[in-house]
């Protein structure tokens, strides 16, 4: 969709420094974009781009907005403002309501109106569906499971049963919301099955990943608060809950009835052990093994940098070699003990 | 369902203490259960809980009974007694046999009696599918499969052609069984594939986890025994062998033609090289490393839990600083041998 | 399929010692194949099983072929020559084109002879699939999709809007191509989405594992190049770009943004940061965390080994001890420094 640079500045809440009637239709990096196109910078490793960009405009910082060669889109969160730049530029396309011939859907589930049910889908009993949602592909839904409204499960996405979904959760493919926890007793070196017999309950305008699994909990729900963005290939496990606005990034895991806080940040690959109490605004650095809580905001971290194999092992083999040292600094501590003992200044 | 809870206690093992005639038609949590309930304390993390609970019955160790403020359901093991109890109370809902329309089942299938296949689902050619199995929605049985009895597809599995299934096994949502394994010969540079011939071979009572792999063999099978439990979003590479009751955790990964014994645990994010021989009764803590064989029963470690991001620094730089250290305890070691040597008390 | 070893030898560039007339018909392992099978020796692990072998023939380096029991199909590479002797021997079942009753195929797709598309697929609009290619049942080609010649998509595989996947690649069940990539925006606390406006290009010969996830691009493309093989698990995030030939192992991450050149190789569990630049020819050993970027070719690695949990302990124990270490290091240097000025030799 095309804006001019003026209206755009208002709709974003940027301040244009340039022509105002220039008329922009999509965005591009800063490097490749062309006439038309509108970019960013809002990452310092990007600025060696800057000068020789052919975009129309540059959403950019206050204290960088003179270096820019073209029109400016001034903002003190240039990436959030692009963000909403790209939404204005790039809308989503609308789509029909209605269900694909396809589509199984259950005679008894509740579909609003305004909604898609695509090929292949299937929406067992007992579940309802709100207004404006859209169901991808080969979607299942799960029996006497709820979907709030303008929520949308891309492809491929399994709701178990009973799974309760907020409104404008955006659900990816291959995710799978309410499986069973991986909850064992031992009978006599047998492992028994214990009933995972709650659900999950996630909140609104939470982001689900690729191939990321929600298990629901033993008895009451695993819970998922507004706002939480769960990148791919996460797990997280029964029981868990996590507080709002908190966001994972891919690979992370979470044991079972641990609780995260609001506002958080796991990195990549990070795990938590089980039953461990996380406070808001916590936030740990990649592949973190946390296997305490940690209840006061702050950075925690774990994890050694890989660096050449040849200095690895020699890291490996000092640190095998500690205990050697100790004993030779305690040794010498008593030689020097002794010396000073006979040769005291008396 | 209900009971009286002196006939729960006899189908479930445990000595009642209390109202025989007292009646309870589910389970519920310590801190949030209501009359009508029955709860469990198997962790003393959640004794605080106890003096207020308002369940009807608690189940519980004969150490912890005298504090129950409740009726009491008295056994070693509470945990195990509660996983009875929730399935007496909340039996799986029997389902219905046949086939729903929209499933695709192959002419040259065969399909025991008293089983279910979901819709959308695809039973290839040569599969068998023995009495009691439920094919969920979207799940593809592969072209030769053998599913053995009572085993349960949730949605959207995937098994791949010729995969062997025992009996009672629960697959969840997204599990992909019999998927290639990564074998690659090195020509000049370019990778050829190398054929993955084999399948796998799934023994009685295991549960595999949502987005759970396990790849064929590259000839014979790969194999998981009976009774083995496997959590979600975790890999299994060609060729391995997993014995008896051995349970993983979630975000484990095992790599090719590498053993596991029988009765081990891998907690959640541990990595197995490949071609390794772990022995019976190995346990491996949180994303441990493991790049040798352990044939000995024993708990095994190799991880550096999370402390703040600034003592991690320390750590860090200390680690870098070892050898320095070293080099100045070596020169410290030469001078207290010189001073010895000049001043001998002879 | 049969060869006599004489033709088999010349197919797949062996040479012959033996009996050329003999024949043989499928692969198997050294101590478990039978009369009529041929089987190989590529790691010397497996030597012991050489001399009782009963196949047929044995695909075997120049150094070991007179330790052969029996004909001997001598190669300098044998895992490359027994990749290429169980492709001829077990060549991949023929499949017939057209379209099953079930699959769902957008009017406006263009769909080149020779195709298969399975039970429960979905072909949306405007996506291109071109000669010889295999989709499985259950997948899912998003709109606008080109999937190039030779390509099997396995089965429950999805591709997301445009995906452009080039010829002979194999994607095997549960992979997510062209998923949104993790884009987030702060706005005062909460996150806002960054729309993800690129796709995936796919070169050609690539091989993508089970449940694998390959994130579409935030403005460009993800691009993963001719040749490159992705085991399962893996998570390749927005804006990555893997270099030709380049294979990674089970349940590696990549996070957005870096790049990774030709040739290298990943293993099991490989943690890459965002933004980085990793050159030609870099190798990482197991769950080793990448923080920085590598340019030069090497191995590199960051991760400690298990040992028994005893050990594990005082090993940290150790390095918290450290601090102390150097301390008391310090005060011995001053006092041997004090003890050397009183009793200079002067």
């Amino acid at each position: 969709m095309a804006y001019r640079l003026g209206d755009l500045a208002e709709r974003v809440g940027a301040v244009l420094r340039g022509d105002a009637l220039c008329e922009v239709d999509h965005v591009g990096q800063l490097q490749s974009a062309l006439p038309g196109a509108v970019s960013f910078l809002a990452n310092s490793r990007y600025l060696k781009h800057l000068a020789n960009t052919r975009a129309s405009a540059v959403i950019i910082s206050p204290e960088l907005a003179d270096k820019s060669p073209v029109n400016a889109l001034v903002s003190d969160n240039p990436y959030l403002c692009y963000a909403r730049t790209a939404d204005l530029l790039h809308p989503r396309p609308e789509f029909e309501a209605g269900a694909h011939p396809s589509a199984v859907i259950s005679e008894d589930a509740v579909i609003a109106e305004g909604v898609w049910i695509g090929p292949c889908a299937v929406i067992e009993a007992g579940s309802r569906i709100d207004q404006g949602v859209f169901i991808g592909p080969g979607c299942v839904v799960g029996a006497g499971s709820r979907i709030g409204r303008d929520c949308r499960l891309v492809a491929n996405v399994t709701l178990c049963a009973r799974a309760k979904i907020g409104e404008r959760v955006l659900i990816h493919p291959g995710a799978v919301i309410g499986s069973d926890g991986f909850g064992l007793a031992n009978d006599r070196g047998k492992w028994i099955k214990v009933p995972q017999l709650g659900s999950v309950t996630i909140g609104n305008d939470v982001e689900i990943g690729a191939n990321t699994t929600v298990d629901c909990g033993t008895i009451n729900d695993t819970c998922i608060a507004d706002g939480v963005k769960l990148d791919n290939q996460i797990q997280i496990a029964h029981n868990v809950e996590i507080g709002e606005n908190t966001a994972i990034a891919g690979c992370a895991g979470i044991a079972g009835s641990t609780k995260v806080g609001k506002n958080c940040t796991l990195a990549g690959g990070v795990g938590l052990a089980g039953h461990l109490d996380i406070g808001d605004n916590v936030h740990f650095s990649g592949q973190s093994l946390v296997t305490r809580s940690f209840t006061e905001p702050g950075h925690y971290s774990g994890n050694l940098p890989a660096v050449t194999t040849g200095e690895w092992r020699k890291t490996i083999a000092r640190i095998r070699r500690m205990n050697d040292m100790m004993q030779r600094l305690r040794v010498l501590e008593k030689r020097v003990e002794a010396i000073d003992a006979r040769h005291k200044p008396d």
